[in-house]
């Protein structure tokens, strides 16, 4: 038997106990938006820095002004490449609780109808089940070989769900410690569950949330109607007009810097057999709602977007309260695509907003992240490498994929560090991530495993 | 000493007593829209019927589908007319609770920097202070003539704040027992804080809550964006639309049956010196919103209003969370002026709300109530022996004046009951009733109590 029949043979025989190790990270509860679970966090970070040294990539908690980094190395002294491995610790807010059917920190397998094992918990696909899908496949590795076919680092963070503000700075300030040949990350998805994917194209997010200022206080709605502005007005109709019949996205120069993709790439794409019936069927819609004039894939992958997060202002308790409400607020994302700016963007929004913003009201932005968006190298060969391990594990072609969500790090890692990123990543559009019940394939999480293990190989082979 | 100057003499001396009794009141949270309070419901309502009945109504806690009815009766035997006082023991919720200065249901007394004193509480002003005015008129008139002037009833309800949906069905039971020659009602303000007021129109209310349902679970914006419609731009659109640029209402025969005031009336309206910057001064406003052709007065008195209390959907936590909720609220209410009829401006509300939905999305409704606009007989002789008390008590004509809140219940005393209503308050336009710090100053509530003595001896004088 190969060594890495050996590896995967090992995975394999390990599943049960890499399962019970991804329910202890499961079950901590490591939201990073939410500063009550910051005590989580740091759990969270020290979990897998013990986790990361008992595997034998030796590892330490790091601070930062946020949420810490959890950083390991192993050096092998052979000569492949040098990689690093990224993932993020950090998940979601759990609300609304009321929609899960059990504790999101709670993870259980739930046997589906059609016999196939799901993992459910927060975090099981985004990021924590992909994650340790890595951290196994070493485990095995290590087991079998005694060490790893190449150099590794490992970067974990625990701010990824709320805008990454410490990693910026990480990494200009570790860029010695960090800098490797390749990136390797683990938070995308599969085409579908028997097709692997590449990422080449993330989209990138300008991220802002507004808060409109009308009366001194709260106001009794049948003294002051009409005559006092209501703030649930002035966001509604900002938000209302932010796109048009058409769904353009009215904004100033907003389609600066997009560009219309290939022919042959939108061609290769016809033949993936996406359609809008198949696409939101799954989640009980019909009609896309974005561009009139893009297709579903399109408007999904390569065109931007303005969508409204959240709204809320005024009374939302049980019956009526005849408030005018003395604020309102919205949070807003833009996905980017091509060469879109996003300073220019959040400029020209926040311009949009003034505009739209009466005398008599005031309005506050935040900002909560501003990417570019990124398309990877096609002709690097880490892309050809990590094809053939995919393929050889799945038994078909890996499709190169756009993805509608941005991973800001991997622009990060380009301009700051220097290195290329190969995403591959083992989530279903069905895993319901940032939704109640998130859930990830136990077959993603076990493949996933021996994917990596080939991936590694693969890469060591050079 | 003539007999009511003997009354009004034991109010000045009873004025701390009443205080007292009017904070044991305050103290209880009667929140009737929310169900956790019902027990808080129940014991105002016990505590009325006992204070009522030590000053000598006896009086009874009456049950219906929703929070009791507290009815009394002192019958006189004397010629004068039979009156019923009408007030609510309901409070408004509290929310946003942070921004009280104190606990909304510990009263307490302020002094402002002029030397006034103010009664801060939750209901203090709407309207368990000035239920309490007629109440202390009652005692200290018992007190000091060993009766009532005329026959009374009162009827205390605990659901005003909610759509008062008990009411009519309790008024059609008990007709016999409630119908009475004038009714006497204490929820209304004064013009300013020196001189009184009389309210002789008020506008209807048409309360809607919409929820607006799109994809079956929340979804991640960056997979799902512009593809899957957002209900929180569907509700925002519906907003946005429901008013054009100069302020009209768009709903389909919304304006018909709105009735322009006689010349004279708003000539007089003219003398009250109310402009814009005094009225939107106070709170921090300057400009009338509604709409552009008509006066600051119109627009809070005579014409219709559509006003969104509260909007909701998706993630309002710190931070950013990349979700496309499932579903999207808003809650309207309609304030309705001469002869617009409720039934046909839901309905109007509801095509309107359903032409906006798209394809995907479904709609539902609720009503939080739908009474028509009122205005009361300027001929009543009640209406003229009512000024005559408010005159000697405050030594300037009171004000008739219109009504930008509605009183439903002066519409069912009407049509059920046969019976007008004299709508007299000690409120004023500061009192933050729905809001946080609401108050009441403590002025109003003195000579609230002695003006009640002066109206009851008025009316028994004929």
């Amino acid at each position: 038997m190969s060594r890495i029949d050996q590896v995967l043979a090992r995975i394999d025989s390990n599943l049960d106990d890499s399962l019970n190790r991804l329910f202890d990270f499961l079950k901590i509860k490591s939201i990073s938006a939410d500063p009550d679970f910051q005590e989580d966090c740091e759990a969270a970070a020290n979990w897998l820095a013990r986790e990361l040294t008992e595997v034998g990539i030796a590892a330490s908690v790091r601070r930062t002004d946020g949420h810490p980094m959890v950083v390991g190395h192993r050096k092998t002294g052979k000569p492949g490449p040098h990689v690093l491995f990224y993932g993020h610790y950090d998940v979601q807010p759990v609300d609304p609780l009321e929609l899960w059917d059990t504790d999101p920190f709670e993870p259980r397998i739930v046997t589906r109808e059609d016999g196939s094992k799901v993992i459910v918990a927060r975090g099981s696909a985004d990021d924590k089940g992909q994650l340790m899908t890595f951290v196994e496949a070493a485990r095995a590795y290590m087991e079998i070989a005694g060490d790893l076919p190449l150099d590794i680092t490992v970067l974990f963070e625990g701010e990824e769900e709320s805008g990454s503000p410490s990693l910026e700075p990480f990494l200009i300030e570790n860029k010695d410690e960090l800098s490797c040949d390749l990136a390797l990350v683990c938070d995308t998805n599969m085409w579908d569950e028997d097709t692997p994917a590449i990422a080449v194209m993330l989209r990138g997010l300008v991220g802002e949330e507004i808060t409109v200022k009308a009366a001194s206080r709260d106001l009794h709605s049948g003294y002051y109607g009409s005559a006092a502005t209501n703030p649930n007005h002035v966001i509604a109709k900002i938000i209302a007009d932010i796109r048009d019949e058409n769904g353009t996205i009215t904004l100033d120069g907003f389609y600066d810097g997009v560009i219309d993709m290939p022919q042959d790439v939108t061609r290769m794409w016809d033949t993936l057999g996406m359609t809008a019936e198949k696409f939101l069927g799954e989640i009980g819609l019909a009609v896309p709602g974005g561009e009139k004039d893009r297709t579903l894939l399109e408007q999904i992958w390569t065109r931007p977007t303005a969508e409204v997060n959240g709204m809320w202002g005024g009374y939302q308790g049980a019956g009526s309260k005849t408030v005018i409400p003395a604020e309102a607020h919205a949070k807003f994302t833009f996905r980017l695509v091509g060469d879109q700016d996003p300073q220019k963007i959040q400029a020209s929004f926040r311009d949009y907003v003034r505009s739209k913003t009466p005398q008599d009201c005031s309005v506050e932005f935040s900002s909560h992240g501003a990417n570019p968006a990124l398309r990877l190298d096609f002709d690097m060969p880490a892309l050809a490498q990590g094809k053939k391990a995919l393929q050889d594990e799945w038994g078909v072609e890996a499709a190169l994929i756009g993805m509608g969500g941005s991973i800001p790090v991997v622009g990060d890692f380009k301009t700051m560090l220097g290195m290329d990123s190969l995403l591959i990543g083992f989530g279903l559009a069905d895993d319901q991530i940032h939704s109640p019940n998130e859930k990830y394939n136990l077959k993603c999480f076990h493949k996933g495993i021996r994917s990596w293990a080939r991936v590694l190989d693969e890469l060591a082979q050079g």
